[in-house]
């Protein structure tokens, strides 16, 4: 049976996340969540989808790089096996022309990710199998086949890669067992948004910890003086043995950034995430030399390039990947290998939308068949807009209970797609209707 | 009298060079020049023109992206002043929603820059001055409050760079007009495409020394003993005393360039420019030290914070400034300041598509106002393109001539415009008649 792709749906897809302020930081105070989406269609009816996850203006733009990738793929046999991954992997990310409007990095880099995630979802789907598993369930030749090694072999080679994924091999079917029986640890930001009163911080950070989650996440880089009164509340909230992280969104420069969390430390906090410029490789080596708090960083790496250095400087404690900011699952699965390579746990970035469901099979994939392990290990989880997607992510006593449904988990539900497309979709014409009414 | 900005016209162009391979590297090898292309105009009549340089494919991409930005300019009042244009800058490059797309690097960067310059444009025209006099004629104090300190200050403080550009105002006069009457130092790249014939290298290289260039470039890192033969006869072309750099355009890994390029090195290549990922700082730092031939890099680099680093760890021996990739004058002044501080050289990226007509301003700006020397400096120069804008480049004896149109130079010709939208302007209509019969 033939398997071509004869449909390349784009859609602009928004979720008035600014009204209720989830999702505020010290450097997004009004987001609204959105996704440039992506639907592949074969002639046999299957699909795939993927989507990059923006804050509401601009995810116009991503939709417009994403239809640049069409004649990548429309009219093309549907990718199925690592080769097939690999070699659009390739294509997408080396056109010439394309690649000069990075290169890999931005806007063009995450449309790439879009749709080779999107084929990850299709393939995975075709085999029968979660991402998680259909990774899991390759040769390391195969997995090693499916990365871009250029720029990162005076980090780490073939050979290397190599070398980490065999000495993974044994044990894989009985950490998939375990994570299947126990689900992987998850960490909550809920309570820790910007935009939140004292009350609701700590009612939700007692939640938290009542719905069996052993870290939470605060936001701070606003005002010092109030992240030092929340950092206590939730401290005393949560008691001396959950972990609490904190995470400026890029607030801050170097001396700040050391100042701050010298001033937070009494308070223990588990990681400062992204102190400063995410392009900052030794800006963060600073900070991390600085004082005396673990440093995270990685959401908005803009490739494999920037983590290679971030690990090269040791200027991280923990990597914290995104699934849709670099280009897809091949990426990805580089920069897993990196971490390996260089002893640093991955700990994902999650939230926005549907970025929870995408990331929780690369760190199931990362402890199957690439650490091996989950100490130290974490995925963040965020209580926002997952019933928007057809199989969204499950979380049981503080853990992401391991997916079993095909695919990516990265569907979002035909009504969620019709009624929030942007500005045409029923919630955005109410919406203006309710802003004309007003003024 | 009012000065509103009433349109914003933005256009898709694109000139079919890859039918000459004029522009081929070893990562390009058949890149279409093109331009997004935004042109501001005000209730009175004045206009500004600014510009992204891409080579063909998401050209379109481009253009949405500055679209995205209208919002920002249009019935807004044109801005004149240094404060004016302080703030407009930041305000293009901190829209919360907006920056999550790169943040400060790929398409949307890019966007920004186009804009800025074109307002940098206008600007420079209502003061009746070319861009690099408009910026001379500012005070220090001025040209401190238009740079975003925004991640540098661990390198740069606002104070020391007021005190870089109060060390240069006395003779900022002299050197003026030193500059009108002789010219800044150009070196040429046309001998060195790598599509080119070893006959058509030699006889180009001849041909530029006859012009009076005292530098040329090559492009290498398609194949070792091309580059090696190429090497040879250029230099037997040139003579001892001609510079001869050359470019890889990113193409190797670490260790292919230290291992390439030590290959080259008894040929007395002036700088290997681009030997790896435009991102990997500590890659070219590693570079530099591997190999005796001095780095240049820059034309890809994506922001303040990549040069930061770069002369932090003190990684290159050029810094190449690109007018169109980095958020506008604005962000090329935080590179400038930087370079500065660090004591290197900027010898500005230049060809493409007016590359040359706008970076001209900034290097002919840093010899008046901030670095105050040409010493070990030189602005690459390209014969394409120029006879599509109204005031183009003028090269003497292998010097720039400082301009005196007051603006950017950065106006296209109206019929050039119109020749070449892409795709409905009549070359491409005329290319896609050929291609039909030919076919």
């Amino acid at each position: 049976m033939s398997q071509t792709v004869t449909e390349f749906g784009v859609h602009d897809i928004r979720f008035p996340t600014s009204e209720q302020l989830d999702g505020s930081d010290a450097m997004n105070p009004d987001p609204d969540y959105s996704a440039a989406y992506v639907v592949l269609r074969t002639d046999d009816g299957a699909e795939g989808h993927g989507f990059c996850f923006t804050i509401g203006r601009g995810n116009d733009v991503l939709a417009a790089a994403i239809e640049a990738l069409r004649p990548y793929v429309i009219g093309r046999p549907a990718p199925r096996t690592a080769a097939d991954l690999a070699a659009l992997h390739i294509e997408l990310t080396h056109d010439s022309q394309l690649r000069w409007l990075g290169p890999e990095k931005g806007v063009m880099h995450m449309a790439a990710g879009a749709v080779i995630n999107a084929a990850w979802d299709l393939a995975a789907r075709t085999a029968g199998l979660p991402v998680w598993e259909f990774l899991a369930a390759m040769t390391p030749e195969e997995l090693v086949s499916l990365v871009d090694f250029r720029y990162l072999t005076d980090a780490l080679t073939p050979a290397e890669a190599l070398e980490i994924l065999r000495a993974a091999e044994p044990g894989r079917a009985e950490r998939a067992a375990r994570l299947r029986a126990e689900g992987y640890p998850a960490y909550t930001t809920s309570p820790g948004w910007l935009g939140y009163s004292d009350t609701k911080l700590v009612t939700l950070a007692e939640q938290a910890v009542a719905d069996g989650f052993e870290q939470i996440k605060l936001k701070v880089g606003g005002d010092l003086d109030d992240d030092v009164r929340r950092m206590k509340l939730a401290r005393a909230a949560v008691g001396p043995d959950i972990r609490i992280a904190v995470d400026a969104n890029q607030r801050w420069d170097v001396p700040d950034a050391i100042r701050w969390m010298t001033a937070l430390a009494p308070h223990e906090p588990h990681w400062i995430e992204e102190p400063t410029s995410p392009d900052d490789i030794l800006g963060h080596a600073a900070v991390r030399a600085g004082q005396p708090v673990k440093v995270a960083t990685g959401e908005h790496g803009a490739n494999r390039v920037l983590f290679k250095q971030l690990l090269q400087a040791d200027a991280v404690d923990f990597v914290q990947i995104d699934a849709a900011r670099v280009a897809g699952v091949n990426e990805n699965l580089a920069i897993l290998l990196l971490a390996a390579k260089y002893g640093k746990p991955v700990c994902p970035h999650a939230g926005g939308v549907g970025l929870c469901e995408l990331v929780q099979h690369l760190a199931m994939f990362d402890y199957v068949a690439v650490s091996g392990t989950w100490d130290d290990r974490v995925i963040e989880y965020v209580d926002h807009l997952h019933e928007h997607f057809t199989d969204p992510v499950v979380i049981d006593s503080g853990r992401y209970v391991a997916p079993d449904a095909p695919g990516f988990s990265a569907r979002m539900r035909p009504e969620s797609i019709a009624a929030h497309r942007y500005p045409e979709g029923p919630v955005w014409q109410a919406r203006r209707t309710t802003e004309e009414v007003n003024s």
